[in-house]
C-alpha cells in the first residue's frame, strides 16, 4: 500500500499502516476494511472454490478482529472467470462463511474478466466497534501476547501442497482460518495495540514494533506451537523458526500493560482460546529474539513481504 | 450479480437490485457500494491512468449519489500489473478524483497479478444519507425525470476510439464522468424512486419499472441532448435512439409525484443543473416509448447488459 501514500492523508484511514481504516459515524466507530486475494498468489489453483471464498471472508473479518470490531456486512467484489460451476461453488461458500460468523452479504459487483486472466477476489468487511486499537500503541513496559497457535496454517499449506506430511488439522487452519472475532472485541479495551497475524509472526511483531517506536523483545522458547504441528515438524529452534515466519496464521497479536494480564487470563478461560505471553516491549527500536535468556540473531526473512 | 442472489438475504442488500447496500447503524443510513472496473472490458487500455482513476472514483459516487448520500470515504483495492508508471498516474487520479468529490480514501489492498493478466481496478465507497430512496418505489401517477443530457459519454467514448468527430467536451464527458452527488442529496426527500444511469437510460429505466412493478412511458421527444451531441450526432430519431441506449451517462434517473415539480425545478436551478421531465409511470409492467403522443416500437437493445 506503500503507492497510496501520498494521497492517503484522513485521521480515519490511520496512515495505512493499521489493518483497518476507523471512520467515527454518530458516535459509532466504524471499522471498514479491503482485502484481495488473487489466484496463483494467494491460493493454490487446486483449492476448492468454498475453500477460496471461506479465506476471503476469514482474512477481512481478521482486520475487523483486530481492531476490536464485530461486523455488520460484507460487500464482495470479484471476476467472473468463464467456470460457472467454480463460481456457484465460490459464492456457496461466501454464503457459508457469512452465516458462520454472521456478517450478513450486502451485495457487490461481479466483472467477467478476459480469457487468461488470474481470478481476482475482493471483499469490503464493515463491523462496528467500541474500542478500536490501534496497531502504533505499544508503551515500554508492556507484555506482547498472541493467541492461538502459530505456524500451523503455514505448515497445512506445505501439506495441501504435497511438500509435507502430517495431520490433516493442520491443512484444515490453512484452508479454514477461523478470524479472532470474540476475543478481538473481549481483548480490545484492555491492550495498548493490536493487530492480526497475517504475513508471519516475526514480520508483523517487527511491524507493530516499527509503527509504535518501540523495541519487541520476543522470547523465541515461548512461540505457542500446537500439538499436530510438533507431530509434522518438532519443535527444535528451525521448527519454531519455520512457524514464526510462516503466512496465514489469523491469530491475534497485541500489546498489554503487565496489570491486565489477569484479565487477559480470564478472556482466554471464558473463550476457550489459548492465549500466550511471547515477550514484552522495551525502549528502543524494533524487533530481538531471545532464547533461554540468551538474544539470537533474527532471521533473514521474518515473513510474507508484500510487493507493494 | 445473480448468483449472489441465494445466498444474499440481509434486507440492507436490499434484494440487490438497488445500487447500493443501506444498513442503519446508531439512527444513521450507510450507503455502501463496490464497483470494479476492468481493462479491456470497462476502459480502453490506451486510456490514460488518471482518467480511469477518476472514472473509478466516479461511478461508486454516483451509486452513492443515488441514494441520496453523500460521501464518508473509499476504500480502493487494485490490482499492480507490472507498470510503476502507470501505477503512480492511477494513484495520483484516485487522489485528485477523492479532493473533488471531498471523498477521503481511507485505505485498501494492492494485489499483484500474474503476467498478462488484466488489470482489475475495485472500489468501495461508503456514505451517508438523510433519505436513501430505493429503486423500486415508483407508482403510477408519479413523473419521471432525468437529470443533465443523455448520450453524451456515448459519443464521448466513440470519438475517444477513433469511430466519431466531434466537440471535445463529449469525449470529456466520457473521460470523466460527474457523479451528481449534490444533485442526489437534494433530491432524495422528494422521489418516490431514484437510480443512477450507467448502462444505457432505456435499460435503467426499464430495471426501474421492472422493480417498481410498474409501465413506465417514456416520451422519446423530452430525451435531453446536449449542444455539443447535436453536433456530432443530429436530434432525429437514429440520434436519440444511440443517445437513450448508451451507458456512462451517471445521470440520476428519478420517479416523483407530480406536486414535488416545482420543488425539482428550485432545486435544478440552484444546482444549475438540467432536469427534464421524460415521462410518467402508469399501472401496468415494463418500458414504454412514445413519440409526438404516438407509440413507438421498443429497439431490440435497450442498452448494456451485465454478463453476470
Amino acid at each position: 500500500m506503500s503507492s497510496l501514500r501520498g494521497v492517503v492523508t484522513d485521521p480515519a484511514a490511520r496512515g495505512l499502516i493499521d489493518d483497518a481504516a476507523v471512520l467515527e459515524v454518530s458516535g459509532t466507530k466504524l471499522v471498514l476494511t479491503h482485502d484481495m486475494i488473487v489466484e496463483g498468489v494467494h491460493y493454490l489453483p487446486s483449492d476448492a472454490p468454498e475453500d477460496v471464498a471461506w479465506k476471503l471472508v476469514a482474512v477481512n473479518l481478521s482486520d475487523l478482529a483486530a481492531k476490536g470490531a464485530g461486523p455488520l456486512g460484507l460487500i464482495a467484489g470479484y471476476c467472473l472467470a468463464g467456470d460457472a460451476d467454480w463460481d456457484d461453488r465460490f459464492v456457496r461458500g461466501l454464503g457459508e462463511a457469512a452465516r458462520t460468523f454472521a456478517a450478513p452479504l450486502l451485495g457487490g459487483d461481479t466483472v467477467a474478466v478476459p480469457e487468461g486472466s488470474a481470478r481476482v477476489l475482493g471483499l469490503t468487511a464493515i463491523g462496528s466497534a467500541a474500542h478500536a486499537p490501534a496497531r502504533n500503541g505499544a508503551r515500554p513496559g508492556n507484555l506482547v501476547w498472541v493467541t492461538g497457535t502459530i505456524g500451523d496454517a503455514g505448515a497445512g499449506l506445505d501439506i495441501a501442497a504435497g511438500r509435507l506430511e502430517g495431520p490433516g488439522g493442520l491443512a484444515e487452519r490453512y484452508r479454514r482460518p477461523m478470524p479472532r472475532l470474540a476475543a478481538g472485541q473481549a481483548l480490545a479495551p484492555h491492550v495498548d495495540a493490536m493487530m492480526d497475524v497475517s504475513d508471519g509472526l516475526l514480520i508483523d511483531a517487527s511491524r507493530m514494533a516499527e509503527a509504535s517506536g518501540a523495541a519487541f523483545v520476543v522470547d523465541f522458547a515461548r512461540i505457542p506451537l500446537s500439538g499436530d504441528f510438533e507431530i509434522a515438524l518438532g519443535n527444535d529452534r528451525p521448527a519454531r523458526l519455520r512457524a514464526a515466519t510462516a503466512g496465514d496464521d489469523y491469530e491475534l497479536l497485541f500489546a498489554a500493560p503487565p496489570e491486565k494480564s489477569e484479565e487477559i487470563g480470564r478472556i482466554a478461560d471464558r473463550l476457550g482460546l489459548l492465549m500466550t505471553m511471547i515477550g514484552e516491549v522495551r525502549e528502543g527500536l524494533g524487533l530481538r529474539l531471545v532464547e533461554n535468556g540468551e538474544e539470537i540473531p533474527l532471521p533473514s526473512r521474518l515473513g510474507y513481504e508484500h510487493g507493494a
